[in-house]
């Protein structure tokens, strides 16, 4: 059975004040009961045993990690002593488990995505681990678009290679950077682009060989800490070679400079919930287009979202804005800024305002 | 000396959330330190005796005038046992009143206005003393308007009858309800029209015998109080015939139908502080027109102010908002809408959110 390796490390500022930096986005519960790591390692049940679930974070969410994820074996957690994009995540990932089983399927997620079809995705899942695990190449997840999105990157697929398990398969020709507009609606009318998912589905071997070829300083780095595994050294050298490592994303540092890369297209409800209105989609409306989580009255009122931990709300003669009343802070902008929180946040931050951040 | 009764009994609903039913506008420090009913007493020290201050307020406030006003004797706090206008009101201090000095000189103040410049206000307030102790009429003050106010009553002065002590006092022709946009404008070209303050200055005895000769009834229900004045049915009483006085204004019920008023023009710095806008005035705002009362940051934000109690704010924006957040509650509505809280305060009302109000 695959490893699973789930990347943790990212910030979500986008979604402060209720992310903060000692708990981001994937470990809130920003959809149901369960936070959005929960709901990553849930997703591959029955397809990845836990003793098999990695998850890469920096030190300090390991205590949140094993607070919400019980049953993970403390050593699963792999962890970067800071961010250095995802490259070196996947690259210390591969490195460590390769010590167990170097020919292993290893799906790589990002522990803040959200699927609504479990059960489709479980089968895009086992496909891209049956082409993987006798195949040389990498195969990726493309998310069929449903609006011309100028967010994502995209990925250009090809001809049809395989069909595993009733699961086509393609040829990824290209993967493009996010585009304008105009050519966001070229690519939907196309038919033939899909949104980067940031998902991906390797063998350790395959992976570490791409290391090797496309990014020479990471695998340098890499065999470096390697050397200081099962050693005392290698906290020490993990924290010391790190810092060297190139800055760099899997997608430009291997995917747009391979030729091995295949690309499933799927449409399994994902959604990478990128900010606070994206939360508009899973909950009910009233007539007028407004969402009151909490306590309080709406007076002509329209198209706004009230998220309020604590207070009684009163709204009168406001639109289309997003309000955010947390434990500490409150935040008040209109829907269509809500991508510029981070904005906020680096303000706030200027201000000195750490407490809250 | 005068009397001086202060009319406390407003329920302030347009400061909610910061006011609330046990504790209305008048007993909230809204400018500066003092609350406008420490203001109120202050602003006639010197021409007052504490001794010969009253307020008239429901039984629910005698608690919180008495922590406000330590100094003022409890026996000075004339209850009211709820509220039916501003005639019967005062009709029920003169006749306590009455029972001490028939022929002195009472002034009436609300306990809910800001005057800017106490020592023009005391000049007045002297000159006003200086006639109606003499004669027979009643001084109003009239407010000189700085702009075609729709919210006030006026008032439409006639020749000069005398200038005692240096002011000016001229006849009030007629009270007149509140205008048009189109008329209000008029009043303010017209030069002759003031806005009605809800500020009177009588003598006790030259009240009651108004009373007795416009408002009838409310002459016949304060024979009855009176009667039982220093016995232990007085509280019983006033009960009783209470409900049956009529609700009535003083502007109604009395200067609309007397021929004996006169009016004295005032320029000083008067503002009934109406809303949460009001308060605009009395604080600096930064260069897009901004007021942020409490920690946090406002960004693309103009003409927006914030009075938080608690929380960091973080405004992402928006324009022409009033976003108070209080102890309890959070309130956001436009500018211009911010004469409708009440509203608001209703909603809240009919959804049981009693412990908020």
């Amino acid at each position: 059975m695959p490893y699973v390796v789930i990347m943790a490390g990212g910030r979500g500022e986008r979604f402060w004040p209720r992310s903060k930096m000692a708990k981001p986005k994937q470990f809130l519960n920003l959809i149901g009961e369960k936070t959005m790591l929960q709901l990553t390692v849930e997703r591959v049940k029955g397809l990845v045993e836990i003793s098999d679930t990695y998850i890469v974070a920096g030190a300090e969410f390991k205590n949140v990690i094993l607070e919400q994820i019980p049953q993970l074996p403390e050593e699963n957690i792999i962890i970067e002593p800071f961010g250095r994009d995802t490259a070196a995540a996947v690259g210390l990932a591969a490195m460590i488990l390769g010590q167990k089983n170097p020919r292993e399927v290893m799906l790589v997620l990002p522990a803040d995505h959200y699927v609504g079809n479990m059960r489709t995705f479980q089968e895009v899942l086992k496909s891209a681990v049956i082409s993987t695990n006798r195949g040389d190449n990498v195969v990726t997840l493309g998310i069929t678009p449903h609006h011309p999105e100028t967010g994502y990157g995209y990925i250009h697929r090809g001809e049809l290679l395989e069909t595993p398990a009733g699961i086509p398969i393609y040829r990824a020709i290209r993967f493009l950077e996010k585009p304008d507009y105009a050519r966001a609606r070229e690519f939907l009318a196309n038919g033939d682009y899909l949104w980067n998912s940031g998902m991906f589905i390797w063998r350790i071997d395959v992976l570490r060989e791409m290391i090797k070829k496309h990014l020479q300083s990471l695998a340098e780095g890499l065999g470096e800490i390697e050397n200081s595994l099962g050693t005392n050294q290698y906290s020490s050298t993990v924290e010391k070679v790190y810092s060297k490592l190139p800055k760099i994303s899997v997608d430009y540092g291997l995917m747009e400079r391979a030729d091995n890369i295949s690309v499933i297209p799927c449409d399994f409800g994902w959604d990478d919930i990128g900010n606070w209105t994206a939360l508009e989609r899973y909950v009910e409306k009233d007539e007028l287009g407004n969402i009151l989580h909490g306590r309080g009255v709406m007076l002509d009122t329209a198209n706004t979202y009230v998220i309020s931990n604590d207070k009684t709300i009163a709204i009168l003669g406001v639109e289309d804005l997003i309000i955010v009343n947390d434990r500490d802070s409150l935040l008040i902008c209109p829907k269509n800024r809500a991508q510029e929180i981070k904005k906020v946040v680096q303000a706030l931050a200027d201000e000195g305002f750490d407490d809250v951040l």
